[in-house]
């Protein structure tokens, strides 16, 4: 397996008009997607305040909105060489154009929505195989995202699944991301939208992934593509599927509950780590457990 | 330890008018406590249809509405004998009438509502003494509980915490219940509540007890004070923290995030068992296994 020489940041979210909408849930619309900490993290890991960071609106139902915001939120950092790429379809996404200014940028940012929306525009695609390409080869190269943008990065992807039934079989969804990690399965809003059984039983169901449970305003920088800092205010919830012993998953009717004997979960706060090769927490920076 | 004679039914509780108000989840006011099938089986462990059983209101906060509607669900299993205690002080648990229902009834049923009730009206009663008593030493006695009255059965209880914030230190507040049980923490509306973090705060905080997070429309029975087996439609989700490594719960400042090293989750649905002096799952009743 190629070590990649970039690095992914996973961001849990917050509310925001372009999400899919989970009626429980909807406060107050909120485009304030995290806090100015975490994108201060992703402009200096892309290189500082000159950083060339193209911002992809994709997964949003209301790209402009979305762009104009981290526009004006990157301002803030004194960031200016942010530009949005307003990609709807997959045609857009051949513009070349489009292809040149992914070829020299020194990140890109998906932003939030639907998940469906990232897989079906760019599966596939010469441009999403550049953004491949150059995170496996580049240093420094990095790919951030927030919430749909999140949990696209796996090769496998939750796409559909309430929280409060999500320990019943078949509500939790899963389908093929854009695959700059394998074996993982990211999920976002995770703590105030209760998505520990919906996590749960994706891990259930796809035993070799670890689950990665993404709190609002939080995230995780991944670099070698395994070993995984927490960075913002909230946690990180992993769920690790590896020792389960006893599960009827695959005997059940649909709609029947789930049991699952010996789960493994990690709850990590801002600069605790996990190896996700060798599966294990670090208290601090891996780097010095190495 | 001695072991009780007697069985435990905790119940997770379905939305009712009398229970702890939770903002984001107040849908449609609803008097159905739970499935008759739990309830049927709480009449059936009390010894069937002629059972005398006595529902303890005092949790509640409209204990009328709450006591008519245990006798007309009840009244729809063809058991009769039911009583309603409509306890709402210290003084009215001391009325020798109710000492004496209580000292004859094959089985009590606290109903839901606010926790802390219970625990401040029948702390250190003649009342409860006697409940504990015959729980310790008779065969077949039951003392079942929904929602508030599940959380109530142990030693250390939840009584304060939101579903949102609760994996910041101190969010979630622990005080004394009514020690039918000991080293366990059980939490009820598991599911639809979103309340893993809550209970994993809990756990870690109190790493001697067993998190025991019940969902709607489901519970526990517990015989011998050890041997639980899961009942109802939905799900158990038991935490474990006799494993934990690392955690930072006592050095933190107040209000910040929480990280936790391996804890072991399982997640039961009807029939599974678990043995709480083991810490072991059972796919199938533990008798078979012992």
């Amino acid at each position: 397996m190629m070590i990649p020489k970039g690095k992914l940041i996973s961001i849990g979210g917050n509310e925001d008009k372009g999400t899919e909408p989970e009626p429980l849930f909807t406060q107050k619309n909120n485009l304030n997607f995290f806090e100015l900490q975490i994108l201060s993290r992703i402009m200096h890991e892309c290189g500082g305040h000159d950083a060339h960071i193209e911002v992809i609106t994709s997964a949003s139902s209301i790209p402009e909105e979305v762009g104009q915001n981290y526009l004006d939120a990157f301002g803030k950092l004194h960031c200016t060489n942010v530009r949005i790429m307003d990609i709807r379809n997959r045609e857009d996404a051949q513009n070349p154009e489009m292809i040149e200014r992914i070829r020299n940028c020194d990140g890109v940012m998906f932003s939030g929505g639907n998940q469906l929306r990232l897989s079906s525009i760019f599966g596939g695609t010469q441009f999403l195989e550049i953004i491949t390409e150059r995170y496996f080869h580049e240093d420094g190269f990095v790919i951030a995202g927030t919430s749909a943008g999140a949990m696209a990065m796996s090769n496998t992807m939750i796409y559909q699944g309430s929280s409060s039934e999500a320990l019943l079989k078949g509500e939790v969804k899963i389908t093929t991301g854009l695959a700059f990690m394998r074996d993982v399965i990211i999920d976002s809003h995770f703590v105030k939208r209760g998505r520990f059984g919906r996590l749960t039983q994706a891990v259930a169901a796809n035993p070799s992934c670890i689950g990665i449970g993404l709190g609002e305003d939080t995230g995780v920088l991944v670099t070698e593509g395994r070993y995984m800092e927490a960075i913002g205010s909230g946690l990180v919830i992993i769920i690790d599927g590896h020792h389960i012993r006893h599960t009827n998953i695959a005997d059940l009717k649909e709609g029947s509950p789930i049991s699952i004997e010996n789960i493994i979960v990690h709850v990590l706060a801002k600069g605790n780590c996990f190896d996700l090769k060798e599966r294990k927490f670090y208290v601090e920076g891996v780097t010095q457990n190495r």
